[in-house]
């Protein structure tokens, strides 16, 4: 932390401001300029919480120069994570490949998303049995039996499972019939819930906030690790920008920003940031090559028939066209699928 | 639902989308332009559920034309809803002052808090006991046993209580010591959240999400009051934009276009929105000019040692002062305070 | 300019960057703590360009603690500067009324506008000749026959005219019809425009744009005081933001912001911002509370008729009628119109 | 256009409506829905000009439908454009590679980094002898002498010179010295100096605005190619969002989206979106993988001493470095370098 003081500051106000911190524990460096006066706070910041050093007299501002999150930083692991889901590794030189419809609707439409991922070779199936929806009138899942036919369809094609959970009683009933939980946008700051899948041992799945950014974001995965659980995947899904030619705008450079600044690997779901299929291999492609540890597509097996978010999903034929592209992106860039 | 047609749709492309609609009991409206076809929908669109008209060949766009929220709209009491917390009617003439701490740290604290928003006359008083912030690491609230500090402080003082719940467990709990439930930002789109509080009959202030659309926000409102409770306040309280001399951007047109197109009253919180002690007064006086319904604004008799959001938080005395022009703006309004 | 070191610096690196700073005449502060090490450059920060610190082994970041703007800032006339424009002052206790057309279309649109305009009470009419198009097949103005139209109308009332230039040709023709030059959002950047106006003896009316941040707003406003003219008047007109139900997002708080950092008076135009004339009223009266020096309104006699933002502009009746009201929250802000 | 009805209109208002179309010639297509009465305007929507429907009594809102540009739209060249710059084809197979320093400095400098994009593999030559910069006090450029450097350094590699032009005075002056003009984010929207640019005969690249959408761009090509230059390549460049991890927000959407909606070339600037140079390398890789027709890259000789803009460019190394790779993916995407 360094505070700026004001120009017309007195040597009085400095005086005050370094006995605060002094009293705090804390070391101050008094660096008097021509043109500003600046002090250095010198210790654990955490020891300021419940100060106000912007309310002091000649004080101008404060700026944080360290970010608060420590588990998930990259210097706590500086080769990086991998995240072990049933024995598939995310985060390693091969691509995490995750596809299924946006919601699990019936068992034939799962059964039938789930062939097409699994013949283009993804290995985890994704579907949501709880929706979050902007209206209440709007289809809201299929709660556990979806679960159940997710489970089977998986079971049958040999897919790990990667589903929602939008409160913290459907952990424990998510739990036995998925790999990987998935928190979602919505939830990413819903901060109850982040502790409670901390809690499990199953490897967490944490979207992106629409409007967050990576330093809140990176925050939102300390308190799953901070519970205990260091099991985390960051998903970038796309921001709300004014820009409105596609639902949301994909923040691809969040990739290397997150490799520089984490220690968790990063996929990215190109379905939910363009809202719109002839979109989604072009993204997905942009995505590998900027060096994400995988995908989260939606496929669907009649994406007309959808009941929810329709215009995003890909057929399964599509998405064993766009398999094989991401396939050669990878390898050109050092990776597998 | 409007849907646009490609320039070089077909007639059998046409005729596809016209029976679709017609096989879900929908009407249609052919305009055949030199520059566009369109179809319009006639009927209930919630029957459009699980259809993707957008997939259909020749399709260009759909256009939606009409909100999805009812309860919460303007044509349901076209006058507009009063919503009554323990006797004080807030949407009427008279401004809903509502002060106090950002968080409830000590009875010293809130019991001076309370005097101070009793003495300028406001007549609610908030204080979180259940903090949601943004690092695991940071002061997470008092719980229960702030609760009780925050009920006896605003007995003393002949104040109602509004407090936050940042899950639902917290409903049951808080419920006894409040008089109205506060929805934090992070929680708008917290739907569980909301649908458990719309099952209570206790009234709802509704904060406006960072990154919410007002048509999101009210699409929120209408989860609580579609399960029956209709006595929901909104609170706009700054958005998130690309400017970072205040903490959010607070977007007082939200005012006038809540009046227009809401039944439910809106009342402003300036101390998020500016971040700063010193851009408080000039927010709230903007935003009773704008014709909000009152303010709730964040006091503390000591905001130096305030454990959160210290830089934005008024002494009692400034915010007296402040009230005081308060009344005169609400006046020159044809409000009262 | 802070400097933050990387945990991982050496001491090879941090001598280096000391030696960086002193070669170029500055001093350097090191404060190595616990956490991190910081560097504080002691000096005048313009040395520093055409150096650059981020490259050199060993540095985390480099940041800004001070403003590039001079002139334009609060310390360099602590009471805030008045802008003179043909003997009506800017920036007292009076506000500044400004109104007439976006467009001027026609000799008896403009006299008309100038007439309702005079008859509420405001003593500055304006008008665009020359009309920056999102298209190149929009109404692009009427150019110098307009401007003649406008002065014409201004002297017929006894009204100041404000016109904008879109190109710095404009100037030497613009200048003798109007009393003031308005510089629009879409040029606030335009920087030999900037200059050329600043070469003028002529006030400035400088828009912020749509995307700029309040410090590159003020940082324009430098480059027509660094030329010698200082009569610069701040226009805040909503920035670009995710909401669609406004045309841009009227952010209140630069009016206490700009009153802190700068000595410049603001005013506000509330019909851009909004682009929906019921919503104007609401917005000015808001602005005038929030200690907006004054207001700049489209008022067209003939609103449906108008050949650009039709949408936006008020009657002279109404704005007669919120004149009214703009005088009451005035004086109940200590202010008269 | 569609005209959205109140639900309280009456007969009258329709019938109001419908007699103003037909009053400018144009057709209306009536639509009484249970939910919402709509009238389809059927026409040129340019005779609109100078109207304002949606101040009309009973009108709710209208709803654009189409787009204003045409020679830059998709449907103008459903094969979409090339561009020949001096023999060089952009837009075809072979991706358009552009490099050099973010601005001319010295002979030396702009030598050295011809030098290094000729031996990477790139054609043309990028370098600023105009800069537009946010301060007054920053270092603006070299100017003509700056061009002269350029050009020579270009003619001694064999390169062509791409430059940009902030007024339109320059024009006259950087015309015989380079091969193509840019026009910068700041300027997207200067519409005179597009006009200008769009008299002359010679390629231009149009970079995207900070803050404006998809159309907007588009619509501003369209103002050069109504000027009868269709030589247009556009430039995604980051946009203006909350995330400060980097710069700005680099769009990579727009690629796919460009390529649906229009039939210009677009070529994806990784530096300025990026403001890191550790950045470059991950988001060139995502820009070609998206589909775009090549990259403006920044490479300065040595960064650390660069006058402008030093965070960003690369050195000849490490551009060369990248170079291979983007050989690599582009193959991988089906396209050469």
């Amino acid at each position: 932390m360094i505070i700026v003081m004001k120009r017309t500051c007195t040597k009085q106000n400095i005086d005050k401001v370094i006995a605060a911190l002094k009293s705090r524990g804390l070391g101050a460096n008094l660096s008097v300029g021509s043109q500003a006066t600046v002090i250095g706070v010198l210790g654990d910041k955490t020891k300021l919480e419940g100060s106000n050093l912007e309310l002091m007299d000649g004080v101008e501002k404060c700026v944080p120069i360290m970010h608060s999150y420590k588990l998930a930083s990259r210097e706590m692991v500086p080769d990086g994570r991998t995240v072990n889901v049933g024995g598939e590794i995310i985060g390693g030189k091969k691509l995490c490949m995750i596809a299924g419809p946006c919601a699990v609707e019936t068992e034939d439409q799962v059964m039938a998303a789930a062939a097409g991922v699994r013949a283009a070779g993804a290995k985890f199936l994704r579907g949501g049995a709880y929706k979050p929806r902007t209206s209440p009138y709007s289809f809201q899942g299929t709660g556990e039996a979806g679960l159940k036919m997710l489970r089977r369809a998986a079971d049958a094609y040999g897919l790990k499972v990667v589903t929602e959970v939008t409160d913290y009683d459907q952990i424990e009933i998510a739990g036995p019939y998925c790999d990987m939980f998935q928190i979602g946008a919505r939830n990413m700051q819903n901060f109850r819930l982040l502790k409670e899948v901390g809690r499990t041992d199953k490897p967490v799945l944490l979207k992106r906030g629409i409007a967050s950014t990576i330093e809140e974001w990176l925050d939102a995965a300390e308190y799953i690790m901070s519970e205990g659980n260091c099991s985390v995947v960051l998903c970038e899904r796309g921001i709300r920008t004014f820009e409105t030619a596609t639902r949301n705008t994909l923040d691809v450079s969040a990739v290397p920003v997150v490799r520089e600044r984490s220690c968790l690997p990063i996929i990215v779901d190109p379905s939910h940031a363009a809202g719109k299929a002839s979109y989604v291999e072009p993204l997905s492609l942009a995505a590998v090559a900027a060096g994400a540890d995988g995908l989260i597509v939606e496929v669907h097996p009649n994406p007309r028939c959808a009941l929810s978010d329709a215009a995003q999903q890909l057929t399964p034929e599509a998405y064993q066209k766009m398999f094989q592209k991401v396939r050669r992106v990878a390898e050109a860039v050092g990776r597998t699928v």
